[in-house]
């Protein structure tokens, strides 16, 4: 088909979800992308929107000026400000020198507001009313021509004389009222503003706690500036998710349509982390050279130990990680979250004691050296336990991201222990 | 405040939202809870959904059937649906017997339905009208008297004469628009439908993916039976990756206020997993104890190379089994990531090598063992991420889980391979 048929690839795409079609451009590599929009020039903004931020450079690069203003004109604020947000200087101003006047302020406005808050992924675009008006006066206000209404929107918000938001009412209760009702004897109960400087993650947080389906957003003067939908906290949510798992794997940001050179230098920080944290370990197992060289089986035995460790670590952190991040785990209960992770880690502890204790007596025939084993299991388990709840919950405290710094902290921790208890141990009660 | 004051609990906790209310239940311990809820009854059906499972069945236990029976009464049928289906036999028993005749065999044939399926969690209260009416036939059918209409809904569905869905209209359109339009007129172009045997897994993926607000659900004739909308799509998108995250750490299911012995039960199986695969590696250390006692220095460094593999690993297995879930990995690219992969680490091997080379040479002062470490390090790498790439979509492939299964898999590869390389080059090169 890439053989410069512009007709036949409209037709074929033509059907499909602007979604649909940013997936089929990630897909194909390189060079096929560069020959599919040589020939087709069907990209829009919705599609632009849909595409990863790598991908989406590489194509804003190579449209001409006309053909990017037109794809951006349709779009509303907080689309354009998504799909301009990480792009370099030039291609943010080209963008902007496309849209016309007043969305242009919008979009510049919504920058001024700083990354990742509630200000700069608002939808500018908000349906308010008086508070005082009836459902007729309603109806005919959204009936009237030269409103111009947002593509999609679900509630109306009230306002008072000096446009702070005061209750919202659903477009459901708006449709299935009578025409003389007042707005206000249909608002709903439970209601939420936002400030445009609230973090999305709390946002995100709010909208899943609360289940929230739109949300004004104010200015520090408490007046109406904006709203957020729930297909944004959908997405913000996504992110933050996304970000936290690939934060736990010491990934950092990056997708799939990386190149080999960008994922190497994402990669290498944590590698880099974790090769200190590795040579300190060493540097412990090099203080017992000499119990190694008289027993062998303690370097055939020592990795056990640290590996059960880091693996109980892991799972005690990444269970911190994630009550921070949904607010369970808060300065009420920790210490009863640290309590059961302790008690958890001496249980499994002692049972993995048992198992293995046998075994290095079985492998080896030194009933001393199962029980060295079996005791530096115990001890790292706790500390595993103690060390992944810990950790995070003090970086947190420190304002430091848990996703981001437990891991290497953790394992560093369960490493050191391990091979520092085990090989102690062995030192004092089998030379 | 807990000396039996209801009245002034009553005070306090009656201006807060039910998910408040619910965190507040679950932040207090046992011995806490009983004694709150011993002298507060304000338990309703929207605190009882908010509650973790374990929770929620504690106190179920502890209801007056007559208590039960109005908690439930006024929830939502999907609601009632995910209050009781992790519940005990008994208990769900009494909770569908608190139910009216006709409520009760919605969410009898709900619980029918495969779990985590489409017709598990839709809502079967919707909103549909015949594709012919206009406008105005809509809004006066929403306001008659006799039409018990859900709390909230977004969009109304046009059916066709066999009640198969056929678009779907927003209601900020039905308001925007005069009485005489048609709706068809102004239904959205896209537009989805799920049936009712779909994974909850590619619905929530769908809703994400496309920004649906809403999409109906058919059975197996094609017929509407329900709807599903984005609030609920978003609580499964949130659980779909708190089990992908909870699944990479070998976590499992479980939550904070497990008890001690769920917990240790639940972490168990993994650490028991873990051992198995560090005694195969330990196994590979045995094989060389020859070397180690000749070079105690390959005992200091060996866990270097295995802890980078395993690192370097864990970050390709994490970022394939983020892009099997969000699709963007599929046959077609496949070859693709693993070649990018691999060469990510051999660049990071080499990096990492001529560090790490240089370090082994100065710690020991032996420049061979500075090449056999670099020589692991590099072999180690590359092995990481032909494993961490190409473990998930093989487990994929066979249908199983590669979040759950692939990190132990992918550890066992990198320390098997790190050690052995090390080991094997060490015994042929240096002795």
């Amino acid at each position: 088909v890439e053989a410069g048929d512009a007709a036949q690839i409209d037709q074929l795409l033509d059907p499909l979800h602007p979604a649909d079609i940013a997936h089929l451009i990630e897909q194909v590599d390189a060079s096929e992308r560069r020959d599919l929009l040589n020939v087709w020039n069907g990209i829009d903004g919705d599609i632009l929107s849909e595409l990863d931020d790598g991908i989406r450079e590489e194509i804003i690069e190579n449209l001409a000026p006309s053909q990017l203003a037109e794809a951006v004109r349709d779009l509303e604020s907080d689309d354009v400000v998504d799909l301009v947000e990480y792009l370099d200087e030039e291609q943010q101003e080209a963008v902007l020198g496309a849209l016309e006047g007043a969305d242009r302020v919008v979009v510049e406005k919504a920058l001024a507001y700083p990354e990742e808050s509630a200000g700069r992924h608002m939808q500018v675009e908000v349906v308010q009313a008086p508070e005082h008006w009836t459902v007729g006066q309603m109806i005919d206000y959204l009936r009237s021509e030269d409103v111009e209404l947002p593509d999609q929107f679900y509630h109306v918000i009230l306002v008072d004389a000096r446009i702070k938001p005061v209750a919202y009412v659903t477009l459901g209760r708006v449709l299935s009222a009578r025409r003389d009702t007042p707005l206000r004897d249909i608002a709903e109960e439970s209601f939420r503003t936002f400030n445009i400087e609230d973090p999305v993650g709390d946002v995100a947080h709010a909208f899943n706690h609360y289940h929230l389906i739109s949300a004004p957003v104010v200015d520090n003067d408490d007046r109406l500036v904006g709203v957020i939908t729930i297909d944004d906290a959908m997405i913000l949510l996504d992110e933050e998710h996304e970000e936290d798992i690939l934060r736990l794997a010491g990934v950092g940001e990056g997708s799939l349509t990386d190149t080999v050179i960008e994922t190497t230098k994402q990669r290498m920080p944590w590698l880099a982390v974790n090769l200190v944290t590795a040579v300190l370990a060493s540097g412990v197992i090099g203080l017992f050279e000499d119990a190694i060289s008289a027993i062998v089986a303690l370097a055939v035995l020592m990795p056990i130990v640290a590996s059960m460790g880091g693996n109980a670590g892991t799972q005690s952190l990444t269970v911190a990680v994630r009550a921070i991040a949904t607010r369970a785990l808060t300065g009420s209960n920790v210490w009863r979250v640290i309590r059961r992770e302790l008690l958890v880690g001496a249980v499994n502890g002692v049972l993995f004691a048992v198992v293995l204790g046998i075994f290095g007596f079985a492998w080896f025939g030194s009933p001393m050296l199962g029980v060295v084993l079996a005791a530096a299991m115990i001890i790292n388990l706790v500390v595993a336990g103690l060390a992944g709840t810990g950790i995070p919950v003090i970086l947190e405290k420190l304002g430091i991201d848990p996703a981001l710094a437990s891991g290497a902290f953790v394992t560093t921790m369960t490493d050191v222990v391990g091979f520092f208890a085990f090989l102690g141990l062995a030192s004092v009660v089998l030379l």
